[in-house]
């Protein structure tokens, strides 16, 4: 591996997924505003816990192929379900042992972190008309 | 019904509702911020699609015992599933046909603004340790 080349690092978005293809739009956009601000050296895609692809053990072996030499897992869930709770955690284990020269991690749910809970009260307001 | 009082108005944050009553703790942490945002002439409540109670006609028929001449209904969803899509606009109707004077009305998903987006880009920049 070329000792110069910048690290390669990788963002999975991991949503719910749908029926529906129309669902998957707004996770879409959100990986599109990740690009543009994390630059060249992120990768960003998206994954899915059911009814659409890639599930999250391709899109980490996906990373994985393109380089990356560290992956991050964000959960975009309010609620932390019981997928998220149990089985995210295993799936992760799962990954960690299938790339062990790959640094994996999962955060927190996006809806557990007080600064989106703050933008959300903030869309709240707009609706109704008041600063936010 | 005395002149002079200011106008309540409802906000009810629609979520989809789970087994776990954990799961219900960042949207009770939301309507906490609201409230607190909101002042005290806004009423701030939550409904639930399913699993957990108040329902989203219960929730309504509450704001409005207590007062309320308007009702803003956010759905606290990432994607538009079909419920969303396809049954929240039936139960509005519903809820206008039970509440004629009141003024009932949803927005778009919380998921679909793109200040939120913004919000969840941030947040993953955060995890990153890129500024965000």
């Amino acid at each position: 591996m070329n000792a110069s080349a910048p690290s390669l690092h990788g963002i999975v978005l991991f949503a719910h997924g749908a029926r529906d293809a129309r669902w998957a739009e707004p996770f879409e956009r959100l990986a599109d505003k990740l690009r543009a601000l994390a630059g060249p050296d992120t990768h960003v895609s998206l994954a899915f816990l059911e009814l659409m692809e890639p599930d999250l053990e391709r899109a980490v072996a996906a990373q994985a192929a393109a380089g990356c030499s560290s992956i991050t897992v964000v959960p975009v869930f309010f609620g932390q379900g019981g997928h998220v709770r149990r089985d995210l955690p295993l799936v992760i284990e799962a990954c960690r042992a299938a790339h062990p020269t790959i640094e994996i991690r999962a955060t927190v749910p996006v809806g557990e972190d007080d600064a989106v809970l703050d933008a959300l009260a903030a869309y709240c307001l707009r609706q109704l008309g008041m600063a936010g």
